[in-house]
């Protein structure tokens, strides 16, 4: 039973729930894919923060969106 | 100072203040009970994403839920 | 599938199987009781660090244990 | 590319986005100074819990704030 | 600059390098074909355990694979 | 009781305990600066990775490390 978090930036409202299925089966199916399991058990968790909860290099996504 | 982090779906609203206590409590006791340390100093965190934000085998749990 | 992650520090040796097996069991029981879901599909992932890699009030638990 | 993940209480309303710049800074210059690399790549995220949804030694800080 | 963390067994010895490669350039496709971001930038950390220090329904996986 | 992991690659034999207190020590400092806490009670983790099982951008650290 593989476990799969994805945490990302919430921008322009978010992942739509059709991004997020998308996401969970093309996860699934590439783990299954390589690794000959998982398929039926993998999990897999979307957590999105918003741009100054998320820094890169120093700065805020918030401020580098800005640039 | 052990850390102790749980990830769920939020469904029926979510877990309750006490059910949350409850996790707390017993997961801590269980910890102490086990391994003789971490009684006063365990740390847990609990965490609650939406059905869509969560998948089990390719799937969203809100599609598996309406299975 | 909730998932829940434990991670301390790796000492005298580390958990034994026995221990692992009991944390395992305990913390399931203790979500199955308080939620009423997850006995069967609860998922439990032990990480242990070295003291070195593992700090506590600004200070490694290597030193801490020293004093 | 080094991950920072930061988990803290959502206190007083939660951390303002000047102290969140404060920390993503900081943390990625502590990192950048000790390890000579990360000063451009870094990636740092903050998530803050509410104190129902965080436990101390078997009790929520809800709980022991009311101490 | 999505952050992806596998958490797996360690079975059979391991994942191999080729198999660690093929996760980690499927996984930042698949995100990259949804959400048309995070090709060049999408961080993806791939970590075992043993099947001692993982449980699923309250077992762990070592008595799980015996059964 | 704020919690913060650390996650990087394992390079050049990985990070010396001198190098550990000092993030350790650094990253404690700056969150009880900016936030007024935490200087007694803060977690810190940290975890390294070989190159193989850390990837950006689609490629492991192992092959961006040969360009």
């Amino acid at each position: 039973m593989p476990i799969l978090n994805l945490t990302m930036t919430k921008e322009d409202g978010g992942a739509t729930p059709e991004q997020k299925k998308a996401l969970i089966a093309g996860f699934t199916n590439v783990f299954a894919d390589v690794m000959g399991r998982g398929a039926k058990t993998m999990v897999v968790t979307i957590q999105e923060l918003d741009t100054d909860s998320y820094g890169i290099g120093g700065e805020t996504v918030t401020d580098l969106r800005k640039k």
